[in-house]
């Protein structure tokens, strides 16, 4: 019987470390990953230093069955994304011959010159599957269960479409919801008798601030499994328990 | 003399995992900590598991100097960050007294029932200095070099401000950055030999989308260091490199 599969993702980059910068591509890759059956079960965000990719690396693909990065494949001086990975399976970064004619040509088409800097972008570790995508002419790339993507949020997203091509699938996480007016300790107890009904599902509760995007009520309950006439009857108990107390609630 | 200091955020919550929200925590708390002199060094964002939580608070603590987790101290059955802190530093997870006075007061005022899942918000791991936050009955806590905090931004930033008074500060970080149009593998030799030259400077280029809410520009440079005359000095070399070759280029 298929499963879920797990995955990490590595968000590579001193700007995101430091607030300057906020991350946007995680949520998508996690969405893009649950559909197919694959779930993130952790993310770090390392600064550009070798030594901190290569460990990251290494940890996190014995751990799980994937590994996404993104960030550092540019050109300049702190990109190191692809020497670092290559270090970290003990191999060479190695210029990618159809890559470097592809990118030199379309630099020549648009009259930018190819320096020794922007060819940098056409290596990759020996022994990576590049992965080509449309519309996007630096290819992410594939070496074992580590996927290396770009961390410019529209290259990471074409990249993505062609590194789901190559993945395996799992069965299908479905996510279902409450919204409800109810503080979580006055529902916490019967929260809890339905977690342990169904443990197979996962039952997360996320407290509102006033003005949240996601909601106009103060918590969302959210029901998260594969099977789903599980969830919908996790989901009934807790609604019928926020009617009990008298809680205004909504299914989503 | 004065050093920075080194710090680790950890990020508690499968809802942040799967997209299903989005973190506004760790860019407020990076910059509150840059300002006074303590960088983030390494991010993780994890489930809500306990030996997750052990494992990434045990490695964080001896590597950097402070460490920060946000999220899981509310009162559901998924709220697991005080008991795996606790196991992590091998104590039990203790009631506070005074803090359980103040909640259960509070509660009674408003007229909502102080329930066993409510009173859980009142634990804390034994040792542990609790942070009394203004405006915020639930306040963060210290044990060692951790500090806990909410999940819920506008709780954090709250109890962020009462964790500020307890940290040693170090010389303060100044970012300064030039917004240019130019493609990074053009300007990249200049930017390397600059980066050469200024060594305890960190200066990153980041490629923005068309789109980007940070810059109408197409790559932001951003110098980040303690030496504000040194910053000025880099910023410089690398605007006269963008007027040389014509790009057009603003300091920020």
């Amino acid at each position: 019987m298929k499963n879920t599969l797990s995955a990490a993702v590595i968000l590579i980059g001193n700007e995101l470390l430091s607030g300057s910068i906020q991350d946007k591509n995680l949520a998508h890759i996690a969405k893009e990953l649950e559909v197919r059956g694959i779930r993130v079960r952790e993310t770090r965000i390392i600064p550009d230093i070798e030594n901190e990719i290569v460990d990251a690396i290494t940890h996190l693909r014995n751990k799980f069955d994937y590994v996404f990065t993104t960030g550092g494949i540019g050109p300049t001086h702190d990109d190191i994304t692809s020497d670092s990975i290559a270090a970290a399976f003990g191999v060479e970064n190695v210029v990618q011959r159809h890559v470097f004619k592809q990118i030199e040509n379309r630099f020549k088409e648009k009259g930018i010159p190819f320096t020794k800097a922007a060819q940098r972008m056409a290596y990759a570790p020996q022994g990576a599957n590049i992965i080509e995508t449309k519309h996007s002419i630096i290819p992410g790339y594939q070496i074992e269960n580590v996927f290396v993507m770009a961390g410019v949020p529209s290259i990471m997203r074409l990249m993505l479409e062609g590194v789901i091509e190559c993945l395996e699938t799992g069965l299908q996480i479905h996510n279902i919801a409450i919204h409800a007016n109810v503080g979580e300790g006055e529902i916490a107890a019967e929260l809890e008798t339905v977690q342990l009904r169904y443990p197979d599902i996962d039952i997360g509760s996320y407290p509102q601030d006033k003005n949240s995007e996601f909601s106009d009520y103060r918590v969302i309950f959210v029901f998260k499994g594969t099977d789903l006439s599980e969830l919908e009857q996790a989901r009934n108990s807790v609604f019928r328990a926020c009617q009990k107390h008298g809680f205004e609630a909504i299914k989503v």
